[in-house]
């Protein structure tokens, strides 16, 4: 049965924390997006053996990886490599939202 | 070293057959851009082991799953599970592009 879903239209966001909303998940990945209000962040962390990659999808959100901090603006992606200490923090005053993609599944 | 990359302007249409551009490629997956003028295709085909994820970022495919079929506009996605039968055709008057997951890397 072929399952679509909007990635644009997907949203929830919440006062206390970001919010994760799952799209897809195999046995090989899964496929979320994340909401933060502004203040809100997903704090550094690291998987030993899984990729993962941030796609802005609305708003600008500054990414940690491996130590280095970059702002990020839609329409901007970037690798967190396996390994790597990676995060992020919405320091702007507008909502974002992003599309998450991590393989192989934790 | 962080590697930012742009998904929404990353395009490149030719005239004899969709366009795949990489933009992360690991050990664990790969994620392109796909560009389709008009008529252009994916024909249907499978892998074994890998599940894939198509994303519309702009214009409307058709994309058939499984041997079902349906129209995916800019925002939606879908899932083509390992061992599906899958493709897509840019039955539209206007170019279209994707966001292409696909894991394991085959």
């Amino acid at each position: 049965m072929i399952e679509v879903k909007s990635f644009a239209g997907l949203r929830r966001f919440a006062p206390d924390k970001l919010q994760k909303l799952n799209l897809f998940e195999t046995d090989g990945f899964f496929c979320d997006v994340y909401c933060l209000e502004p203040g809100q962040e997903q704090k550094a962390h690291a998987h030993a053996g899984s990729d993962k990659l941030y796609a802005v999808l609305e708003g600008t959100v500054t990414v940690s990886v491996g130590g280095e901090t970059r702002e990020l603006r839609a329409g901007e992606i970037v690798l967190c490599p396996a390994g790597s200490q990676h995060g992020l923090v919405n320091r702007s005053g507008a909502r974002a939202a992003l599309l998450v993609f991590m393989a192989p599944r934790p």
